[in-house]
């Protein structure tokens, strides 16, 4: 049995982590960490969890936690790098939910979260936990940076594309939609229901943190520089993101359903929906899936993706229990097998 | 392995069933009916099961049907009425999530559904499927009628105090709100997100068809005729049935929080609050889970119970899986492993 | 022309204040105050009002609010009692729309608000503004306190019952629903969208700081004191209360339609409904309006009154204003004619 | 007064007509029209309007309505373009919610939606009515096409770099997000609140029927043939449009933010936000208003545009009063002074 430890559980990547892997027939949470919640039980915070785990919110503490296979990350950015360090010495394997690893540049990570970074030297050995692209870095990582909501639904929506070199890298846009628990459980106005459940706006249009992260993991796609225009929105939904892609294609279009297909046959959590048939965000939701559709409107030169994850699962904590799954030689399904809650 | 049948597939109830059903080890859906949409895919109306089916929906036929261990009807009454004798006749058992049997008085049952009971020699024979009022009686049964999503909440909540004698059984009040799912995937105006998403009502208030239905029950429990006024009102949610009850104390006010722990502490999908706090629909949505509170506010003469259900899991489709299990002698929790979506 | 001045308008209650009154041909917002907001625009904070005022939020300053000609507190409570004296002094006429000034008794009010109360010497004077109860003691006040949301629609909705006497007075039960909106624009986990949106519960059972206003108010009425089980519920919209009450009849049904319809016929911001049909919380959303409904199902001895208002307007800004006109002697229907925005 | 008549009045766009004209000083609704409705009270049909309205839906009769000032068609496609010709003939001018008169080219009209064009002869004089774009032709037209919910955001979005000749004409992208109310008031499936709530999605992306309304809107406006990648979404709200257009620039960019608010100077109903806030459907809900965004992230060469309106008021019915206080000379603003409701 897996030995797991939380640091930061009383988010809504924590509490996720904590319902997919209170099915997981292989691993099991022995520890789970928070400061402000330290002493209450956890299914006292989240009763949709009652009777599924007996345990208490702990202060975190390195000797309890390097002493796990495996420690999850489900804080805001500018803990983890502070304390992988230590894990790692200690032995425990790490994946990080949080925004600290993923850029690999120090200077560029910097200067979007406006602080130096505290454990530079790791930046080059994190693996970016995408597994539709890393798969293999990821099984033999120490420490996995999961990547950002937006960006995965960003990368699986252009890599057919980008690999094939079939669009111009340089106009790329995604204009992205998500809901509100991506901002966190965070006490702040701007998140109330008052606020946002009758509302829809973009947010962020002059540069949103996952601008780099999307444009790095694009660039490594594309084996070049590219350039996104990156327009999140916020939508009145507890969960799901929607991502609609457009592209310029280079020349003639090829069969772009058979591509994305094909390119996807084999992965266990991506589906390519059949032609003419459009994503929505309430078929993934509470499930670790991406669905996707391509299509030229008008047969004209403009490639339209469609991509849906619930940012919950395949964008934070079902993707980080999938990267766990393959860096430990698991199942990679093991505690997966959730099916979307339509309706 | 258990071959399950399921009448009716189109609806909620119906796609609910076939997610639940998906995580069961020892049952498999071998055949779903629909007339409307005979011959297309199940998933190609709910793409959240890609992947986990691969049936299509066929014409209603007894043989067929009849050769399955077990039939679900999720169907609208007066469906099931008139097929399920030729069912038990083959030798199938029957779950009926619809209204046809769940009334032991054929005139009671035609006078609130403008009908005659096709079948009403069975009326006798069903068993009403509240597996903590008649869980003997489940396991026996060839037929089982299974509980209404309100008033499974208005039962539960209500047993304890009305088997113990404790409340004033002729003015008992049960104020209930149920998500707009319970009135199913039809197209009506009244159920379009424009007339009900920013809105709260009442409806039903002089007559609602569960009302005979929670009389006759809340009757049997009470071992005499109980008296209830029932005001359903309807949520600006997908799921989830919140119900409020009242009743008036007889006497001195025992310790109620000890009397509901005790009384479901044996029950593996209903859960009594700690005192104090409160359920909400959320932390049941898509749990085969009751979560029910008790007070006296003011310490005064009336009780209060709060009850949560998913209308769709313990509400129907869950319920039918769980009295599935008893009267195949399963384990009761098989396929009811999900934990409630929160957030 | 009224000069109007505004306490603490960053909150819900000082937004709506400001949308009716740009409506209002006899008055003006001279002057808005904000510690928080200091030398921020008004709509900046508040787009939607972009185009309609000139203002700018300010220090709360006596000499400033003392020379309008009536203020209004659009602030938590313990705001009001500590500055309507100086304005009072000043010549300024005031409407509290929070509970400073609700409850005549200081000790039951320090009971529930856990501190002294700073001004008790004004509790006798200020006059409790429900219109449809003390219209002619508003027309003389000083001082009014504006009801809070939930007590306005109990008492509107149980006072033709309590004042002819037809119900048992010591069991009443209101089992009440509000929009978020009515826990104001505060940062608080609880009332993020992903905590409330998709979801409903009963708060507040064992006691909410409502349930004194609401007994008051209710003894008054009936000219006798009254008992109320008061169980509030959080409704996952932005707007709305939806008050159900219940009460046992004293003796034979008289035709409560006729007596609501006749109690309520002068009264412009009070509907009585057609018989069979329900109020509904979007038909007043954004109006100064309260619609009931009032039932006898199964024509047994429980009587059903259901009651909207939208809680911002009939419930908080809407009757200030409504308060203000008949205060200073204008229309009371002047800057009051929202409609409904339905849907 | 001016006399008015309402043709189709029992959906969304019919019931916004009701509330906006109630509150203006110089018409009156003298009939309004419902097959299916005929013989019902419209506040029956609308209890929002109760005290505002005693009209009763009647059948269309050409004498009564041909006797009004003006006809609104709040109509299905299909209606007007066999109505209109005799109603002009009688004396009456129009103004068609409906898309019968929004394309010029009677075959392309007919390619759409799929029939021949009844009064293919009035397509070169009816107006189309954008009033930022055509207001003197309005002043002076007979019929007037009032525009589509989408175009009517996207056109007053691109029309200042468009008509300055600013941006690439043949990769226009307009991602739009529309409110359900903006499929009507028809009992569908699909717009459902179990469908739809909880959810986002694209639709419609191989072609919707405002994309040659939209490409002929931005011809004209250009001067010259462009090309929209069209995508629409359906969000989880009542009301509300969100366009997000993107578009590159062809030089150098000149300082947009000037560009726009100098535009849209003078207009009533067009409101440019300061530079970095961006616009959201709640502040324009219920309001004759467009709010717009300008921005060109990262200093690149992609320019994004954001809009929003209410697609129920700038949409259709506000728009709609707007073209009709322009025809006859009254105050533009009238009836449509109803400010964004926020919260």
């Amino acid at each position: 049995m897996v030995k797991v430890g939380i640091v930061g559980g009383t988010g809504y990547t924590g509490v996720e982590l904590l319902r997919l892997l209170a099915t997981h027939d292989e691993a099991e949470v022995v520890v789970i960490t928070s400061r402000a919640e330290c002493g209450r039980r956890v299914d006292d915070l989240f009763p949709n969890l009652r009777g599924y785990y007996d345990l208490v919110f702990q202060e975190p503490d390195v000797g309890t936690l390097g002493a796990c296979d495996i420690v999850f990350f489900a804080t805001p950015h500018n803990v983890a790098m502070n304390l992988v360090p230590e894990l790692l010495a200690a032995g425990a394997r790490v994946v990080d939910l949080s925004a600290d690893y993923r850029i690999r540049d120090a200077g560029l990570w910097s200067q979007w979260y406006g602080e130096a970074h505290a454990s530079p030297e790791l930046l080059a050995e994190a693996v970016y936990g995408l597994p539709e692209l890393n798969r293999e870095k990821i099984a033999a990582a120490r420490l996995v940076a999961c990547p950002g909501c937006y960006p995965t639904s960003v990368q699986l929506g252009f890599m057919p594309l980008l690999v094939r070199g079939l669009v111009d890298t340089q106009h790329l846009i995604a204009s992205s939609a998500s809901g509100v628990s991506g901002a966190g459980r965070q006490a702040n106005i701007d998140n109330l229901l008052s606020e946002t459940a009758d509302s829809f706006k973009a947010y962020g249009v002059n540069g949103h943190r996952h601008l780099p992260e999307i444009e790095q993991g694009l660039s490594d796609i594309a084996a070049q520089q590219v350039h996104v225009t990156f327009v999140p929105h916020l939508l009145p939904i507890v969960r799901g993101i929607h991502s609609t892609l457009f592209a310029q294609l280079r020349g003639e279009a090829e069969d772009l359903q058979a591509l994305y297909e094909d390119w996807y046959a084999q992965e266990p959590f991506v589906d390519v929906m059949p032609a003419g048939i459009f994503p929505q965000t309430r078929t993934v939701k509470g499930a670790n899936r991406c669905q996707i559709s391509v299509a030229v409107p008008q047969d004209r030169s403009t490639v339209v993706v469609m991509v849906t994850i619930d940012n919950l699962v395949k964008g934070a904590s079902g993707q980080a229990v999938q990267n766990m799954n393959i860096m430990l030689g698991l199942n990679e399904k093991a505690g997966l097998h959730q099916i979307g809650l339509l309706p």
